[in-house]
Protein backbone atom coordinates (compact mmCIF):
# COMPACT_ATOMS: atom_id res chain seq x y z
CA UNK A 1 0.00 0.00 0.00
CA UNK A 2 1.12 3.83 -0.57
CA UNK A 3 2.07 5.34 1.97
CA UNK A 4 0.75 8.63 2.40
CA UNK A 5 1.51 11.64 5.04
CA UNK A 6 -1.41 13.60 4.95
CA UNK A 7 -1.34 17.32 7.34
CA UNK A 8 -4.16 16.85 10.22
CA UNK A 9 -4.88 20.60 9.22
CA UNK A 10 -6.77 21.44 6.36
CA UNK A 11 -7.08 24.57 3.97
CA UNK A 12 -10.39 25.03 5.90
CA UNK A 13 -8.08 25.53 9.11
CA UNK A 14 -7.03 28.81 7.93
CA UNK A 15 -9.70 30.06 6.48
CA UNK A 16 -11.05 33.75 8.80
CA UNK A 17 -12.98 32.55 11.12
CA UNK A 18 -16.62 34.31 9.49
CA UNK A 19 -15.58 31.71 6.16
CA UNK A 20 -15.07 28.99 8.99
CA UNK A 21 -18.89 27.89 9.54
CA UNK A 22 -19.75 25.89 6.24
CA UNK A 23 -22.13 23.06 7.70
CA UNK A 24 -19.50 20.77 5.00
CA UNK A 25 -15.97 22.39 5.93
CA UNK A 26 -16.11 24.64 8.28
CA UNK A 27 -13.84 24.05 11.55
CA UNK A 28 -15.92 25.99 13.64
CA UNK A 29 -19.09 24.50 12.48
CA UNK A 30 -19.73 21.56 15.53
CA UNK A 31 -22.67 20.05 13.64
CA UNK A 32 -20.86 19.59 10.63
CA UNK A 33 -18.68 17.29 8.44
CA UNK A 34 -15.71 19.01 9.21
CA UNK A 35 -13.49 18.29 5.74
CA UNK A 36 -9.92 18.86 5.50
CA UNK A 37 -8.69 19.42 2.24
CA UNK A 38 -5.39 19.28 1.34
CA UNK A 39 -2.40 18.69 -1.75
CA UNK A 40 -0.90 15.55 -2.04
CA UNK A 41 1.44 16.04 -5.01
CA UNK A 42 -0.24 17.53 -7.23
CA UNK A 43 -3.60 16.35 -6.80
CA UNK A 44 -5.74 17.65 -3.33
CA UNK A 45 -7.28 15.05 -1.21
CA UNK A 46 -10.10 14.92 1.13
CA UNK A 47 -11.08 12.08 3.25
CA UNK A 48 -14.64 11.39 5.06
CA UNK A 49 -16.48 8.41 6.37
CA UNK A 50 -20.23 8.36 6.45
CA UNK A 51 -22.51 7.62 9.51
CA UNK A 52 -24.79 4.96 9.18
CA UNK A 53 -27.55 7.01 8.49
CA UNK A 54 -26.69 8.16 5.76
CA UNK A 55 -27.67 5.88 3.66
CA UNK A 56 -29.39 6.16 0.29
CA UNK A 57 -30.68 2.08 -0.45
CA UNK A 58 -29.76 0.41 2.35
CA UNK A 59 -25.30 -0.45 2.47
CA UNK A 60 -25.02 2.52 0.20
CA UNK A 61 -24.14 6.47 0.79
CA UNK A 62 -27.10 8.94 0.23
CA UNK A 63 -26.03 10.61 -3.01
CA UNK A 64 -27.02 14.17 -1.77
CA UNK A 65 -24.36 13.83 0.89
CA UNK A 66 -21.73 12.39 -1.68
CA UNK A 67 -22.38 15.62 -4.00
CA UNK A 68 -22.21 17.66 -0.39
CA UNK A 69 -18.95 16.21 0.19
CA UNK A 70 -17.68 16.78 -3.77
CA UNK A 71 -18.80 20.15 -3.71
CA UNK A 72 -17.00 21.25 -0.49
CA UNK A 73 -13.83 19.23 -1.51
CA UNK A 74 -14.01 21.31 -4.84
CA UNK A 75 -13.72 24.78 -3.11
CA UNK A 76 -11.13 23.33 -0.81
CA UNK A 77 -8.85 22.57 -3.88
CA UNK A 78 -9.88 25.61 -5.04
CA UNK A 79 -8.43 27.93 -2.19
CA UNK A 80 -5.39 25.50 -2.10
CA UNK A 81 -4.83 26.41 -6.03
CA UNK A 82 -5.43 29.64 -5.74
CA UNK A 83 -3.22 30.21 -2.71
CA UNK A 84 -0.37 28.57 -4.32
CA UNK A 85 -0.69 30.16 -7.58
CA UNK A 86 -0.50 33.60 -6.05
CA UNK A 87 2.70 32.04 -3.81
CA UNK A 88 0.32 32.77 -0.40
CA UNK A 89 1.86 30.70 2.11
CA UNK A 90 -1.02 29.62 4.48
CA UNK A 91 -1.32 30.66 7.85
CA UNK A 92 -3.77 31.59 10.46
CA UNK A 93 -6.40 33.09 8.58
CA UNK A 94 -5.09 34.10 5.74
CA UNK A 95 -6.91 31.33 2.81
CA UNK A 96 -8.73 32.93 -0.20
CA UNK A 97 -12.70 31.67 0.01
CA UNK A 98 -14.40 30.43 -2.58
CA UNK A 99 -18.11 28.87 -3.36
CA UNK A 100 -19.61 26.98 -5.57
CA UNK A 101 -21.03 28.41 -9.17
CA UNK A 102 -21.77 25.40 -10.86
CA UNK A 103 -21.23 21.40 -9.50
CA UNK A 104 -21.84 18.50 -12.10
CA UNK A 105 -21.93 15.31 -10.11
CA UNK A 106 -22.08 11.63 -12.08
CA UNK A 107 -22.90 8.54 -10.20
CA UNK A 108 -20.80 6.01 -11.96
CA UNK A 109 -21.36 3.06 -9.17
CA UNK A 110 -23.11 2.32 -5.72
CA UNK A 111 -20.89 4.18 -2.67
CA UNK A 112 -20.71 1.78 0.10
CA UNK A 113 -21.48 2.60 3.26
CA UNK A 114 -19.33 2.82 6.79
CA UNK A 115 -16.05 2.91 4.36
CA UNK A 116 -13.07 5.55 3.94
CA UNK A 117 -14.44 7.44 1.08
CA UNK A 118 -11.25 9.31 -0.58
CA UNK A 119 -11.78 12.44 -2.51
CA UNK A 120 -9.46 13.87 -5.05
CA UNK A 121 -9.40 16.54 -7.33
CA UNK A 122 -7.37 17.84 -9.91
CA UNK A 123 -7.04 21.73 -10.67
CA UNK A 124 -8.53 22.07 -14.57
CA UNK A 125 -8.33 25.75 -14.84
CA UNK A 126 -7.40 28.89 -13.34
CA UNK A 127 -8.70 32.22 -14.43
CA UNK A 128 -8.92 35.48 -11.91
CA UNK A 129 -11.38 34.52 -9.56
CA UNK A 130 -12.79 31.21 -11.27
CA UNK A 131 -10.93 27.19 -10.31
CA UNK A 132 -12.15 24.39 -12.33
CA UNK A 133 -11.81 21.29 -10.31
CA UNK A 134 -12.35 17.71 -11.84
CA UNK A 135 -12.82 15.63 -8.75
CA UNK A 136 -13.52 11.58 -8.05
CA UNK A 137 -14.40 9.63 -5.13
CA UNK A 138 -13.21 6.49 -4.46
CA UNK A 139 -14.13 3.83 -1.96
CA UNK A 140 -12.03 0.32 -1.79
CA UNK A 141 -10.49 1.71 -4.60
CA UNK A 142 -13.06 2.13 -7.19
CA UNK A 143 -14.49 5.47 -8.41
CA UNK A 144 -17.47 6.01 -7.52
CA UNK A 145 -18.49 9.21 -8.22
CA UNK A 146 -16.97 11.69 -10.37
CA UNK A 147 -17.74 15.21 -10.85
CA UNK A 148 -16.67 18.83 -12.27
CA UNK A 149 -16.88 22.01 -9.90
CA UNK A 150 -17.13 25.57 -10.41
CA UNK A 151 -15.59 27.89 -7.82
CA UNK A 152 -15.04 32.04 -7.30
CA UNK A 153 -13.54 33.23 -4.85
CA UNK A 154 -15.36 35.83 -2.81
CA UNK A 155 -14.37 38.82 -1.06
CA UNK A 156 -12.83 38.51 2.55
CA UNK A 157 -15.93 40.77 3.36
CA UNK A 158 -18.62 38.73 2.45
CA UNK A 159 -20.75 37.26 5.32
CA UNK A 160 -18.69 39.51 7.68
CA UNK B 1 -50.85 34.72 -2.35
CA UNK B 2 -51.57 32.53 -4.49
CA UNK B 3 -53.77 29.51 -2.18
CA UNK B 4 -52.03 26.12 -2.68
CA UNK B 5 -53.29 22.77 -1.41
CA UNK B 6 -50.16 20.34 -0.40
CA UNK B 7 -50.80 16.65 0.60
CA UNK B 8 -48.94 16.11 4.18
CA UNK B 9 -47.84 12.89 2.35
CA UNK B 10 -44.97 12.75 -0.15
CA UNK B 11 -44.04 10.54 -2.95
CA UNK B 12 -41.63 8.91 -0.37
CA UNK B 13 -44.89 7.90 2.06
CA UNK B 14 -45.88 4.99 -0.54
CA UNK B 15 -42.00 3.79 -1.21
CA UNK B 16 -41.61 0.19 0.29
CA UNK B 17 -40.03 0.06 4.11
CA UNK B 18 -36.37 -0.73 2.35
CA UNK B 19 -36.54 2.44 0.41
CA UNK B 20 -37.89 4.41 3.12
CA UNK B 21 -34.20 4.77 4.50
CA UNK B 22 -32.68 7.91 2.68
CA UNK B 23 -31.07 10.38 4.63
CA UNK B 24 -32.76 13.05 2.37
CA UNK B 25 -36.09 11.94 1.69
CA UNK B 26 -37.10 8.43 3.86
CA UNK B 27 -39.67 8.62 6.15
CA UNK B 28 -38.47 5.95 8.35
CA UNK B 29 -34.42 7.76 8.54
CA UNK B 30 -35.35 9.80 11.55
CA UNK B 31 -32.07 11.57 11.49
CA UNK B 32 -32.81 12.69 8.25
CA UNK B 33 -34.79 15.59 6.05
CA UNK B 34 -37.89 13.49 5.31
CA UNK B 35 -38.58 15.59 2.18
CA UNK B 36 -42.26 15.22 0.82
CA UNK B 37 -42.45 15.07 -2.97
CA UNK B 38 -45.99 16.14 -4.36
CA UNK B 39 -47.70 17.31 -7.58
CA UNK B 40 -48.61 20.92 -7.77
CA UNK B 41 -51.30 20.54 -11.24
CA UNK B 42 -48.48 19.76 -13.59
CA UNK B 43 -45.20 20.80 -11.54
CA UNK B 44 -44.14 18.75 -9.02
CA UNK B 45 -43.19 20.57 -5.59
CA UNK B 46 -40.69 19.98 -2.12
CA UNK B 47 -40.89 22.77 0.28
CA UNK B 48 -37.74 22.59 3.10
CA UNK B 49 -36.49 24.73 5.59
CA UNK B 50 -33.11 24.59 6.41
CA UNK B 51 -30.97 24.39 10.32
CA UNK B 52 -29.64 27.31 11.60
CA UNK B 53 -26.33 25.27 11.58
CA UNK B 54 -26.96 24.71 7.96
CA UNK B 55 -24.22 27.47 6.95
CA UNK B 56 -22.37 28.65 4.29
CA UNK B 57 -21.23 31.88 5.01
CA UNK B 58 -23.12 33.28 7.83
CA UNK B 59 -26.48 33.99 6.19
CA UNK B 60 -26.96 31.52 3.47
CA UNK B 61 -27.31 27.91 3.43
CA UNK B 62 -24.85 25.21 2.90
CA UNK B 63 -24.71 24.75 -1.10
CA UNK B 64 -23.95 20.86 -0.58
CA UNK B 65 -27.22 20.62 1.40
CA UNK B 66 -29.27 22.33 -1.34
CA UNK B 67 -27.82 20.27 -3.82
CA UNK B 68 -29.21 17.30 -1.84
CA UNK B 69 -32.63 18.72 -1.75
CA UNK B 70 -32.46 19.26 -5.52
CA UNK B 71 -31.32 15.64 -5.56
CA UNK B 72 -34.04 14.05 -3.52
CA UNK B 73 -36.90 16.03 -5.20
CA UNK B 74 -35.31 14.90 -8.51
CA UNK B 75 -36.04 11.30 -7.37
CA UNK B 76 -39.05 12.00 -5.55
CA UNK B 77 -40.35 14.07 -9.03
CA UNK B 78 -39.48 11.32 -11.16
CA UNK B 79 -40.94 8.47 -9.23
CA UNK B 80 -43.87 10.82 -9.33
CA UNK B 81 -43.57 11.24 -13.16
CA UNK B 82 -43.32 7.31 -13.50
CA UNK B 83 -46.15 6.31 -11.63
CA UNK B 84 -48.19 8.31 -13.80
CA UNK B 85 -46.95 7.54 -16.88
CA UNK B 86 -48.01 4.13 -15.93
CA UNK B 87 -51.40 4.39 -14.30
CA UNK B 88 -50.26 3.24 -10.85
CA UNK B 89 -52.45 5.00 -8.20
CA UNK B 90 -50.42 5.07 -5.29
CA UNK B 91 -50.98 3.62 -2.23
CA UNK B 92 -48.89 1.82 0.46
CA UNK B 93 -46.42 0.33 -0.87
CA UNK B 94 -46.29 0.68 -4.70
CA UNK B 95 -44.13 3.62 -5.54
CA UNK B 96 -41.87 3.65 -8.19
CA UNK B 97 -37.84 3.98 -6.54
CA UNK B 98 -35.47 5.88 -8.70
CA UNK B 99 -31.58 6.95 -7.84
CA UNK B 100 -29.77 9.61 -9.57
CA UNK B 101 -27.57 9.03 -12.21
CA UNK B 102 -26.40 12.66 -12.91
CA UNK B 103 -27.17 16.14 -11.19
CA UNK B 104 -26.59 19.27 -12.46
CA UNK B 105 -26.57 22.55 -10.47
CA UNK B 106 -26.42 26.55 -10.82
CA UNK B 107 -25.79 28.20 -7.74
CA UNK B 108 -27.89 31.72 -8.95
CA UNK B 109 -27.63 33.77 -5.97
CA UNK B 110 -27.23 32.98 -2.70
CA UNK B 111 -30.21 31.52 -0.97
CA UNK B 112 -31.15 33.34 2.60
CA UNK B 113 -31.18 31.05 5.90
CA UNK B 114 -33.87 30.50 7.87
CA UNK B 115 -36.14 30.68 5.33
CA UNK B 116 -39.12 28.40 3.64
CA UNK B 117 -37.15 26.86 0.57
CA UNK B 118 -39.74 25.76 -2.31
CA UNK B 119 -38.57 23.49 -5.05
CA UNK B 120 -40.15 22.73 -7.89
CA UNK B 121 -39.67 20.26 -10.85
CA UNK B 122 -41.30 19.69 -14.26
CA UNK B 123 -40.46 16.41 -16.09
CA UNK B 124 -38.54 16.79 -18.78
CA UNK B 125 -38.14 13.52 -20.15
CA UNK B 126 -39.35 9.83 -19.29
CA UNK B 127 -37.97 7.11 -21.79
CA UNK B 128 -37.96 3.58 -20.41
CA UNK B 129 -36.41 3.57 -16.69
CA UNK B 130 -35.12 7.12 -16.87
CA UNK B 131 -36.34 10.43 -16.04
CA UNK B 132 -34.83 13.79 -16.85
CA UNK B 133 -36.16 16.69 -13.79
CA UNK B 134 -35.27 19.98 -14.02
CA UNK B 135 -35.68 21.92 -10.71
CA UNK B 136 -35.35 25.04 -9.21
CA UNK B 137 -35.09 26.31 -5.99
CA UNK B 138 -36.94 29.00 -4.89
CA UNK B 139 -36.27 31.32 -1.16
CA UNK B 140 -38.56 35.09 -0.97
CA UNK B 141 -40.12 34.53 -4.48
CA UNK B 142 -36.67 34.72 -6.06
CA UNK B 143 -35.10 31.67 -7.95
CA UNK B 144 -31.69 31.11 -6.14
CA UNK B 145 -30.59 27.17 -7.35
CA UNK B 146 -31.25 25.68 -10.76
CA UNK B 147 -30.50 22.75 -12.19
CA UNK B 148 -30.86 18.94 -13.85
CA UNK B 149 -31.20 15.59 -12.33
CA UNK B 150 -31.11 12.21 -14.29
CA UNK B 151 -32.84 9.89 -12.14
CA UNK B 152 -33.30 5.89 -13.18
CA UNK B 153 -35.53 3.90 -11.61
CA UNK B 154 -34.14 0.57 -9.88
CA UNK B 155 -35.63 -2.78 -9.51
CA UNK B 156 -37.63 -3.59 -6.49
CA UNK B 157 -35.02 -5.71 -4.79
CA UNK B 158 -32.14 -3.15 -4.60
CA UNK B 159 -31.33 -3.14 -0.87
CA UNK B 160 -33.94 -5.72 0.25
Amino acid sequence: MQEKVISLKGVQDYYPDHFGQCYGCGRLNEFGHQLKTNWDSDETVTFFTSKHFHTAIPGFVYGGLLASIMDCHGTGSAALALARAHGIELEEYNAPRCVTASLKIDYKKPTPIDTLLEIRGIIREIKGRKVVVEARLIANGEICVTGEIIAVQVSDDVGK
